[in-house]
């Protein structure tokens, strides 16, 4: 089934606003949900947006709070977000990043008590289309094992890094630190295919390709093996403690489904550390060297990072949205 | 053979003189490098050093020159290295990006016209020891194919984000974007052993864990795959278009060994985001719950990234260094 992106904003929003949610929040929510699915990146966008509601009906998702500033100092400030719409909260705390950063050069926002952000990539965006690079990361739920470990204990953190490309979609890195996600497993299990390349370890501790396997397990591999563990652990470490929030350890002790995260956005105003000059030329020249690297057999074409968003938006708004049936149906009977 | 953290510092001092490099750059650039080997990091330390001094024969590497400033603007500055020694425009950048966050709460250093820093960590610990978190990065040479390619168009660019311990050791994530350099691919083929998980393709564009395949066909393997090809190629974007410097790509035409990198400092002042509040117990909270996991039968220890820097550290200050007698020959014969 398709579904033009105004029929999916307006669906959304109608049911935030039968669940309480105020308006302003139902609105921008509504619409960066509907665009994530727009954009391509479904598990994101629309196939998540029943698990928002069911959090708002538990009381830890709090639709109509709004972000707190606890501190400023120069560039950086810490907020609280109150338990309030991640989307809400991450979008005033790399909006406030993008203002500091106006007068500092860089802005840093530490974000805690905040819920699920969505798509990490948003707020990269967000940056990017206020002429700034953008940097953010968020801890979440403890849903991995560090490296050398059985049970879950670490998050898989997503990091964005993204910069402005004023003559194409921006360059964007999101990238969660596991392998695969559980939703990408349970499509394969289901579809009864294997993962391209390990994606766990079995019950006997050894690499897998079966998604089934690692399901049973819960051994989810880090991106990069002991690389993404690392890296997953201090970005918790830096979401937490800078914003005096929640770590990975302190979430997964929460009675209930994931909330009560931390979070950080960094915005660097670029354009101000060398007035009159321009990275275009540099940047023009980076991308065409990439993208005429010579192709593997298998390889159509080789992209940049955050490329093909333009694409698959341009088709998405042309010939509706991609939503499972089920999905969509349910969602119309919240 | 071993070797005492002085007499290696003091080998190393002599030789930089010896090549034209004035005292209190030697001085320096000899500490760090014995100091990056005392800690086990002996890719970085000293047996990285005939390189140094080669680059310095080939007038890529200007020992004396020193790094400056072009403009600063708020908290971010924007630095020329002049091809000076790695070491000694990295620390004087990631000094200037504390001295930046004192005063703003987040320092930025762009640096262009740089060279190899040695080892990323020691910048992160820089930044540490000052109270404060550090993230930064660098480009490199192109080494590595981007994902789906054939040809070496992107680079390594080692990561790294650093956070303070005041209870013992740094936690510091120092990762570079390939899964093996070709150090320890090069060490395992004249070993006689695979890789413990692919290393990279072979000439038939498959997944080897065979090093002498990913050798012949220079085909490695970005850290998680596509993800850390994409990682390198935004850090690429960001260190080069920020300091207006070469990307990879740039540095790739350069005639000779890797030269004129572009790479970035951040500084984190955070105890000034919330002062009267400490992030001790939630750090002190996040250590316990990982390292406490329910460890792999093949896992004798679980540590977070940066702990056994102390023991190792401890363990070659009483022993001396380990040292290839080769290398250390060769080195007193410069």
């Amino acid at each position: 089934m398709r579904i033009t992106f105004d029929e999916t904003k307006n669906q959304l929003e109608k049911v935030l606003l039968k669940y309480g949610c105020c308006g302003e929040h139902a609105q921008k929510a509504a619409y960066e949900i509907a665009r994530n699915s727009l954009e391509g990146v479904y598990t994101h966008g629309i196939n998540r947006f029943a698990r928002l509601i069911r959090n708002i009906g538990e009381g830890i998702v709090r639709p109509n709070e709004k972000p707190e500033t606890i501190h400023t100092f120069g560039g950086i400030e810490n907020v609280d977000g109150r338990l309030g719409l991640g989307i809400i909260n991450a979008w005033h705390c790399m909006g406030r990043a993008i203002e500091l950063a106006k007068e500092h050069g860089i802005g840093l926002i530490a974000l805690r008590n905040t819920n699920h952000w969505f798509r990490a990539a948003t707020y990269g965006h967000q940056a990017c289309d206020a002429g700034m690079a953008g940097i953010c990361f968020t801890n979440t739920i403890p849903n991995m094992p560090t490296w050398g470990a059985m049970d879950s204990r670490i998050g898989n953190n997503p990091l964005v890094f993204a910069f402005p490309h004023k003559g194409g979609p921006h360059i964007i890195a999101d990238m969660a630190m596991s392998q695969f996600s559980y939703g990408a497993l349970e499509l394969a299990r289901l579809q009864n295919y294997q993962m391209p390349m390990a994606a766990g370890f079995n019950r006997n501790g050894e690499l897998t390709t079966d998604p089934g396997e690692v399901i049973e397990s819960r051994r989810l591999l880090p991106t990069g093996y002991w690389k993404g563990a690392a890296l997953s652990f201090v970005m918790d470490i830096f979401a937490s403690c800078i914003a005096l929030g929640n770590s990975t350890a302190a979430i997964g002790r929460l009675a209930g489904d994931e909330h009560g995260v931390s979070q950080c956005f960094i915005a660097i105003n670029y354009k101000e550390i060398a007035p009159g000059n321009t990275p275009d030329g540099i940047l023009e020249d980076a991308i065409q060297n990439l993208i005429s690297s010579k192709k593997d057999k298998n390889t159509q074409r080789i992209v940049y990072s955050g490329q093909k968003i333009t694409e698959t938006r341009a088709e998405n708004l042309l010939k509706g949205i991609p939503v499972d049936d089920k999905i969509w149906e349910a969602i119309l009977k919240l």
